[in-house]
């Protein structure tokens, strides 16, 4: 008997990963009933009854309004996550949803406003806290083994990047890639980010701009004054021709916390050429694999135990609020934008 | 529709490793029946029954007569390894079998002798061959980057001992720890042990022969001399505190392939007291847990698309021949003792 | 027979690490005439005594007259850097000056023009270019292996703060601690910095600005655009209490090159609380010892074989304009500063 | 005025780097007097002339004769370390004396003897427990944290092998080349050897025993039970292509102490390829170019401050039983060998 009945709404890439992962590797719960618009043309309906779920719809409110249902993943596309949990949380279910909530600040606070109303668990998939590496760091900071945070470095990296018809309506670096990195920084720091300033530039695609038709970058270096004083950077490039990237380093009055990357193996060869050794896992479904699991683990414990979710409503507002002063910023030839407290 | 319908004889810690195995990670396969004699009391009818496996019984002849069944996994109790496997591979099944076969040569040869006849596919469970980190090393001796092996290192620790009475029916170090080792150093000198001297102590219990009544060691070094001139070196301890120690090198005339543990994250907390950071994987459940997905892909493989199988019940022999041989150096000062080839 | 005879201007702390470099690991070269106003005072006659230099004076033009002498270094303190070069090149004599030359840009410059009128050879103590690892970094760049440089992050940490006294006329962190880290950006780039911005904290001592009585901070971090599109990123902090923390990271289109700090020892402690290794040498003297041979090295190859020097008259003209160009951002809230070309 | 004042005996490659460690590196002492057959022949008058070293001869007596003389460098061929040791103990001079005193017990006991009657200092030149990363290792071991050591490991490699006519008159690799180890596992584990096996193999060089005259090997590994209870191995070879691969590690009851190389740099470059980093240092000269001078700091300590020797007359001894044992054992096919206590 599942402790904690889920229907999801999306079955794209995002939505069938958290569908195996709740039927795979999250013990009591139940995935009872899947919605996607496209169910039938993408296949999806085969895909989830070879799974044994049976209870598909194109229409999202079949699973909102379903009353076994518990708690709603909302995995749809981006542009309708915010109304998707708005309707979820006015039903009374409780809400996971994938990153952003919405780009749009407004939204975003209505969503807060329902959860706050209703009483409902709301989480928002930042799933990067959960990664093992980046939650050792965390802790490290938060038991007070490094003192107080002075310099924090984010390295973010994709191994490859999009296609500019994507980047062309992905809202750009900050909010489509950096955003997770805005949360980074807040989840090391335990503070917010005060004043934000952001350079870039098209070198990785000289021709990016032309090509998305926004006037995006894709080498982006962020610098923040946080609220305790200590001042984050944050880098991103688009590319990085040897695999995802990912590290973070914070400084302190007694220390430093840094992790590394995840390799594909430990193996060194040593010749007279030197040591050869791996690279990082390619991208985000490798080295976040996991951590996409812990995420749900949680969120499932919240429900369940009623205890408070680790990654609220307001964590989807922050890096919203950040991704806007970093944008304004870099538009304006770097000057420090203040973001809204 | 799986391309491959696979019975599971024996549904204990392994079997149910290998049944999770199979139906979340192994694509084109389906379990379709499970034997255990212990079905009912142990629980694991339900554990099936959860799973959607209902075929079920006491009886592991029942899963070999199932003509719906193409391969069996022998998961039982280790000295039914060979009996069933026979069985099996009688009745014109493949198998995949754990290690050890046998602890008697003669029931080995028995089994290879049927596999023969029979033309099945027969896969041994030596899983560490498809640890990512011990095969990058097997792959860089094949491919010549070190040259000749001259000197290779085992170094192969579990972090805590088994119980003595679990001792005194394990064969003792050499065929119930070391036997894995022995495989590796096959794997990656692609050579065969010649002669083979073995010196233990019991450090890490000093009462263990009197405590588990076989004159067996809890630390033990083995030197081989393989056929291809190399010097091969094991090292096996009951106890590794800091958690599962498992590397490997191969050194040789162009250089050198080593690896190092999977660590729990790779943080690094500096202070002025040093460098702190993180210990190995516990234990094999969660350092090989790729590897038995791995070895099984392989297995899957191996019978659909009609290949040799990577490691055959040969290979399930020469380490026994292996074992046997150390048993008997370590019982007689150490001296060198011919292994049978 | 010395290839080169050296007088040495300034005897204290870096006039004495010159000195011994120079009669224990340079070959080819003699320490003939050192002067040092406090000579007597100081015992400094008695340290060269002790190392059979006898041609010792409170003054540095008997240096600079020394008709024997073929070549100055230039240790003496700070402020008297570029009167004493200045001095030194028009006697014709070649000059090796520890940095800065000057911070007054126009002293500079006069040296350079001097430099070239006089066609002698002057080199600037940017040592770090010369250390093993920031140099396998550079040269990896230089190479093309890792393509374009798109990002490049120094950090640059000591492990302990100077007395308020000493920041009250270092002239601040840019100028007395960032200026080295100005010429590894410009060293691994091989670009030049547009646009400077700078943020920075008291956060080693909240009181630093009270006591030093000028506006200066401890912890700051450089953002650049450099002329070839690349971003810089540059932290510096006062005090990293577990040592002299110096690694540089260029990320660029086809990889990146980074280092570490080299450590105490490489031993490494595994036990049930995880591994605990060492930290990095306690500061310059220890990490930057060999580089201040190996520059002193290059500076006699280029004298004796009349070769250009590695570390130019410009090169340390740039820097200041940088420490400017950060120093103005930073006291303007950290708006972007063009940087003189 | 110096503290002592020290003679050398042998101005070769290795008394050349003793008189330049103690007149650059070591406070307190001055050499001031050098004997060597070939003083005029190989340029060594002149070489220590440029070094202010004038009383120099031929004859070693010259050295152990002079009153001024507090201690006794014996640099010279290996088979006149014991009798130039003799002689200088019996006059009364302390000796520090390169490795191996003596590959004859009956003249290591005799050097015994009188350092014994004459109540003199004597220091073998064991340099490697000296080093930066076995001494943390030792240290570690020492001090408890790792608990009883139960398997040590130590690797041994020399970057290239020395030519026949050297092995020729070299004892065979067990004398010359792993005395160092024998005296790194006594240090280590701070027990004794109570019974050796040895296996080789002439794998860097097929030829060696025909091209050398003695039945040497190049590739060796050597098991050894301790005293303490503790197993330990040693491998050696002549040959690694990579550069000089010196690693211990001891393994224990609460964790694991182990070292690595010192590399050339700490740069890692990472492509598309992998990452590639640096090798080892490349010989004894480099690696330990500092235990070299810290021996002799010791040394310098325990005379001029009367304390014991760290490693003395009896630390030359054991691993020359231990050499004994080991050659014995790999004439006889492996078979165990007891060490004489």
């Amino acid at each position: 008997m599942a402790n904690l009945r889920i229907g999801v709404v999306g079955c794209g890439r995002i939505g069938k990963l958290h569908i195996d992962n709740l039927m795979g590797a999250v013990p009591g719960v139940e995935v009872i009933a899947v919605a996607d618009p496209m169910i039938d043309k993408s296949g999806a309906r085969d895909w989830c009854a070879a799974r044994g779920i049976t209870n598909v719809s194109a229409d999202y409110m079949d699973v909102i309004n379903n009353k076994d249902v518990d708690a709603v993943f909302v995995c749809s596309s981006t542009d309708t996550h915010s109304v998707i949990s708005l309707a979820a949380v006015n039903a009374g279910k409780h809400v996971f949803c994938e990153k952003p909530v919405d780009y749009d600040v407004d939204k975003i606070k209505a969503v807060m406003a329902a959860v706050e109303e209703k009483g409902v668990k709301f989480q928002v998939g930042f799933n990067r806290r959960f990664d093992h590496n980046h939650k050792a760091v965390a802790d490290a900071v938060k038991s007070g083994k490094i003192g107080d945070p002075h310099i924090v470095i984010v390295s973010s990296r994709d191994p490859e990047p999009p296609p500019a018809s994507y980047v062309a309506v992905s809202g750009g670096i900050f909010y489509d890639m950096m955003i997770h990195d805005f949360d980074m920084v807040r989840y090391v720091t335990g503070s917010e980010a005060v004043e934000i300033s952001a350079v870039g530039s098209c070198l990785v695609n000289p021709k990016l701009q032309e090509e998305s038709g926004i006037p995006d970058v894709d080498t982006a270096v962020v610098t923040m004054k946080m609220a305790n004083g200590c001042i984050a950077v944050i880098n991103n490039s688009r590319q990085a021709v040897y695999g995802y990237d990912q590290r973070v380093e914070v400084f302190g009055s007694k220390g430093m916390a840094s992790d590394g990357n995840d390799l594909l193996n430990t193996a060194t060869i040593m010749t007279v050429d030197g040591a050869h050794s791996e690279k990082p896992l390619w991208f985000f479904l490798e080295r976040y694999n996991q951590a996409f699991i812990e995420q749900v683990k949680y969120f499932v414990d919240s429900v369940v135990n009623d205890k408070p979710v680790v990654v609220g409503a307001i964590d989807g507002l922050r890096p919203v609020y950040m991704a806007q002063a970093a944008t304004e910023s870099c538009r304006n030839g770097g000057v420090y934008v203040k973001v809204p407290q």
